[in-house]
């Protein structure tokens, strides 16, 4: 799959996304003579090779799907996963706020199934590049495997290594921790962060903010910033507009820094 | 400025980003012999010139500044503004949902101060493009102005012209409607965007979202998504951590939906 | 049962909660001789009967039970109930702007399933009263079963009525509707509301609070306020203190006002 | 001031809201012969003495002025105070949650500007005992002035006295501590509440939430509930309708338990 060259047909090998009723989504890469199969019946892949996107098609059994270009948020909260993955409403705070877009190089611990990173290498571009550690092969095999179903591994670098060993890596443009305790390796991003150089990473429990916040002011980093981003949809209805009943209470606690060369008097 | 090729260190022509006490900001251009004056004291921009960021300067009455590669998110809110303009919490989302990003070609009206314009072509890069309309003269002008400051005009192309009028795109991967009656141009927004395209807008209020939906409705948009994002901040104390007191409550209303070929029987 | 004269240990007769594993909660009235079964086994009213509050008892299977007088907010989220009804997070908000409370006279319509008449009735005491109109026999029949078993119904009049054909009383202290159409029974609400009452009501869907405001201005309603309470609980989790996943986002906007004797200029 | 027994024209003695432009209230006890003054003028209290609730009055600079029977959660935010206040959302929960109405005992430390202490001595009714600690003699002075001008001193008894050395009641129906360390008086609080008893607690920090839960559950406290209340407002205009730009984001955590007899296993 080719992010910048998606045509306006569908065509063999693209990576698409059918749309069903209920906003179900399903992501398939399109092969001559596939099959696609579903609760609610079958489509051949034939019969979607060369159509435009946007088109409605009808499985053999009469239900409804639309033939989409893969949209991005849709994809990353389909990954293949065996953990907990971020949210889109977080991913795109954090682009915003450590100012990941192309030609950038960022540093992320750790891989997990590859869905922040998958994000990461989207926003990049080709001339950017994502280095991702992971100490768990397993997990990281399942990252690659996303991230090339996605058509973006060639924009990633995936490290096997333990964070608390550190990163080859120095001046790094910005860093991500997605681990369970960011706070016993600051140091080692301090090592490998350019001096002002943004620091990112997401928490599910006060107790972690609680525990990073110290070791961030102890390694030179200021301008410190705790936050979280809630995300309510409403229904769609033009008569009868409200929010959903429901919503996701909770994601994680998003904490971000800069690297500094002296510890400010106050922060 | 080119936000690719940022060094390590300082350089006449860079874009600096100057963070006081209080994480308060200022932005200048950096030239040699130039002074740089605030209410807590100058400093001369030959003092930065060749310092690593990161470094902690003070300004001759002894008010410490941080030497910062500009933030992203901070740049945005910063933008010199007539118009309302939008939040990197709600940008962020807008990049995620529609997939915006390297090599994207995207529609925008109204251009405003150019905020979020700024922020499209940030993220989709150098082989991207971004398209504004706005039919106010000045505001645009301001948009020029703020564009060029932060090294990203020659990714944009503005046009003075009314949404109403239609655009002389056709096939957008995306369109984003910052406009107060989005609702009264979504036939234009269908005739110039992809089918399978995205489409996005952000309204203040309520009433608007209720003009917006049944025109969507109407001309074959489906998978309506009408949302809002919240942002709580921290107070980064480990010792009392707590939301602060107060937050912004409201920005705007998020609807985001795709375009597609033929009306979807139940959406 | 009587709210105030509950003793240490718990009487035949008196309503009590009994609280399992996981929060989950059963009402009953204890009554000799009788037996309470549960798919976690078998209690006998007699092991209770003359016990203490807080006691906790095992059923016949070995599952723990603690023999708890009732929570008010838990009660009423039990209600046995065929409508939808107000969460105890609003029906507090309610009491705090209206004043609801002891020796009050409150008038409500529809009364729905009783959950909100019964919180009515239980703060505005024994010297207080609630009137309440529903024009749904079967409806009213199970609210009066339900304020009968909480030992609440004396203090409460129910009438079979449509409220737009007006109530009987006057000069009323505060009126709340839970009615899907608040806005075509305003003039009714003023002509039985003292002059500087209150008025308050419920709506799911923004929709129903822009056709109420206009009803409230001409009727001269004034100091109008129109809010949502939101509740996030907390995993009660020292260790891994978090919000919980998920949450109910929304059950209604709340709509309060005070009726006036001329209109305001601009309010 | 007796809650229960305004009548319908305002009397001598009686304590008013009058509400002027932009809903700003200010509270006074009629008294013939006095005036009334504000920025936007001056009123007769005779002018008022006598006049139907709701009655709209002009300043002598022409500011209208609307008399109203006061309204209690504007009442409780206007408390003259030297101390942080509870807002009347979370008073409004806890009432729910703790069942504090008609005829109730409640026990509170620390009484403070006796926001809450008034709140509760209102909602237990002429029937009902509110006893408040506060180790602190001035505070608890202006405490008792706010009381007697509510008219609802005659309801609380409060005592001089650290709750660190216990309170003298048994068998409280409720005990409530607005404390800045509530978690190192929890045995104190055990031996006063009836077993099955409710306590509640407010605090500002997820770090003291985390230092009181333990606590809770060392004195067999079961049933743990921890939540916050976020009240947002939505400007009034039926034409553009949204909720305001800005809102109190926090003012504290809720933490409510019920004593038990016995630990449970998992809690």
């Amino acid at each position: 799959m080719n992010w910048n060259h998606y045509v306006s047909l569908a065509r063999e090998g693209d990576l698409v996304q059918l749309l069903g009723r209920g906003h179900k989504s399903h992501f398939i890469h399109l092969k001559a003579g596939a099959i696609f199969q579903t609760h609610r019946g079958e489509l051949n892949h034939d019969s979607m090779i060369g159509k435009p996107w946007g088109t409605r098609l009808l499985s053999h059994t009469g239900h409804p799907f639309f033939l989409m270009r893969p949209g991005l948020a849709d994809l990353l909260t389909a990954i293949k996963r065996n953990t907990q993955i971020i949210y889109p409403k977080d991913i795109g705070y954090i682009l915003m706020v450590m100012g990941i877009g192309p030609g950038m190089t960022v540093l992320e611990a750790g891989t997990g199934s590859g869905a922040l990173t998958s994000a990461f290498a989207f926003f990049v571009g080709d001339q950017g590049k994502v280095i991702s550690y992971d100490n768990r092969e397993q997990i990281q095999n399942l990252a690659r495997k996303n991230l090339t179903r996605l058509g973006l591994f060639d924009r990633v670098t995936l490290k096997l290594g333990d964070a608390r060993d550190g990163f080859d890596e120095r001046n790094m443009d910005a860093i991500f921790l997605d681990l369970p305790n960011p706070n016993i390796v600051i140091p080692q991003v301090k090592a490998s962060l350019k001096v002002g150089g943004f620091f990112g990473t997401i928490v599910p429990t006060t107790n972690q903010v609680c525990d990073l916040l110290p070791e961030l002011h102890r390694n030179d980093f200021a301008f410190v910033e705790v936050c979280e981003i809630m995300l309510r949809f409403y229904k769609p209805d033009w008569e009868r507009l409200r929010p959903t009943d429901r919503m996701v209470a909770h994601t994680g606690f998003l904490i971000f820094a800069r690297s500094v060369m002296e510890k400010p008097e106050s922060d």
